[in-house]
């Protein structure tokens, strides 16, 4: 049996699956990225996560063929280099040999792609986006993302292309975490709406149990479980701010939309998933007034692979060395 | 000598041109579309303008392989028929057979497609798109109509791609003269333009030369010259208006950008080619602090082939009939 490994690096957490040649997962485990231990320290608990997602399958190392990564920031496929992922170590500019390095700890050929485009492309071929020859895919967590399959075939331009979420949508609007203005990220970005809580919570003494579910939780962060439990408990802010972010949602991917006029949507990603085919008929509502050709709208899916689309589409990438 | 026509039929004017087998211009001829006389007036015009183009070139009909037409609206190709063209005819709903009658009328082989698609397609054989394998045109005009070749090929989605003029850029902003809210073409098209301008000068008392200089010029609407003119007068709410409709296709041209990371951004359309370099410059500036890579952005090029790109793109389209 030919197994491939495929490893989602987050900002949040280090997703690792173990599958077969019809990608069927065998096993899968999952650890907060650390925050300590720079980019090194990211690097080992890559190759750990691995590891255990191969215990969890009741397999080792030296039966694994290949392994795949998806990662955030500037990805060099070739060289097995990634810069610019910030969001994961704060200093992480510089590029810096993440394949080659987790190769040697592995012991396996290692395959770097952009994590958004994985994911898309998993969708496109195992998931939601099955049936259709054109689609944008939309993740929707810390950030959000995107990625394009058209005609069949993954598009990024010369590199970067599928950054929905710095799509302007409100000109002269809010900062994002971007440092720019009027993204569509500024309003629907978890870690904006977390931002954007605080400054309403503390500064202007906006009411909210946001923070108070947080730390019973005993979380850091505004996680897309914490969002989803004060919707849950009819938090007004929190309310307030998802409706915020579903609007932003809706103006951005109808203007993509109306540029590329693909044939489906599949909306995926941490708060995507979470919150689940009721926010995404939600967002398709606040598509419809923007879209230009609004009798004939795109399929908008629920992304189907969930929190493991990232490291299947990893594990697709994976290259077996036989 | 294998002759082709070409028309560009737009809702102010009708361009035709006449052209070689490389696409040299033998012969051209404009006509203002025809206000009366519905859609069976905007045909005979269409044909007799073709007509005199082939006259300027000293030809006649019996030397015309083929004629294509870049018409606005939704472009049934293989069906000949053009519907939804109310800019040309407001009438204009329902699919009328433009391509068979202008056939009859001319006596070749008629080609239909969509108006900026062409122009596009031309910029990019024939003009300031040459050196790119992908690129995004935009037509700043009536409208803003975009056009979008990926990979060497046009890209029209399910056949109403490159609609940059609704992109959302002010989610709650401004009616677009399409009736949706905060689409790029509310800022920038001349013709909601010219109903802001009218509405601060009548309604609001604001000063302008601007319809001064239109009834100067025996003009009914601001043209591209009359926004040019008030320019070079240094007109304030001329340049208030300019000045917002550069700052919107800035961001909304950086959203389309970030989207696809193409190659190029090509400027036409009768705005485009009539305020030019210097606008296109201004443009450039404005999509600066939108672009998520501001480190390699698109090169920004005006339209090289001007006004007659539209018609020159529809003969390209023209299939020869021997």
């Amino acid at each position: 049996m030919e197994i491939r490994g495929g490893i989602d690096l987050g900002g949040t957490k280090i997703q690792a699956v173990v599958v077969d040649e019809s990608a069927g997962i065998l096993g899968d485990a999952r650890r907060p990225t650390p925050k300590d231990g720079g980019v090194e320290g990211v690097t080992q608990a890559m190759s750990e996560t691995l590891a255990e997602a191969l215990q969890s399958a009741s397999l080792d190392g030296t039966q694994l063929a290949g392994v795949g990564i998806g990662s955030p920031g500037t990805i060099d496929a070739g060289a097995g280099t990634v810069a610019n992922a910030m969001n994961v170590v704060p200093d992480w500019k510089e590029a810096y040999p993440l394949g080659p390095i987790v190769s040697k700890l592995a012991g396996v050929p290692v395959s770097l792609g952009n994590d958004v485009q994985v994911a898309t492309a998993a969708e496109f071929r195992l998931g939601a986006g099955e049936p259709y020859r054109s689609l944008l895919g939309v993740f929707w967590g810390t950030g959000v993302g995107g990625g394009l399959i058209l005609d069949g075939k993954p598009w990024v331009g010369r590199g970067a292309g599928g950054e929905i979420g710095h799509m302007v949508i409100r000109r002269g609007g809010a900062r994002c975490t971007c440092g720019r203005i009027g993204c569509m990220e500024a309003y629907a970005g978890r870690r904006a709406m977390e931002l954007h809580a605080r400054h309403l919570h503390e500064d202007r003494g906006r009411h909210t149990d946001l923070f108070k579910i947080m730390h019973k939780h005993d979380r850091t962060q505004l996680s897309s479980g914490i969002w989803e439990r004060a919707l849950r408990e009819d938090d007004e802010l929190a309310h307030h701010l998802i409706d915020r972010a579903v609007a932003a949602l809706g103006a951005g991917i109808a203007s993509a939309v109306n540029l590329l006029d693909v044939e489906a949507v599949v909306i995926g990603g941490g708060m995507g998933v979470r919150l689940g085919q009721p926010y995404v008929d939600r967002i398709v509502e606040a598509m419809h007034p923007h879209l230009f050709v609004d009798d004939r709208p795109p399929d908008v899916r629920l992304a189907e692979l969930g929190d493991l689309g990232g490291a299947i589409g990893a594990a697709l990438l994976a290259t077996p060395s036989s």
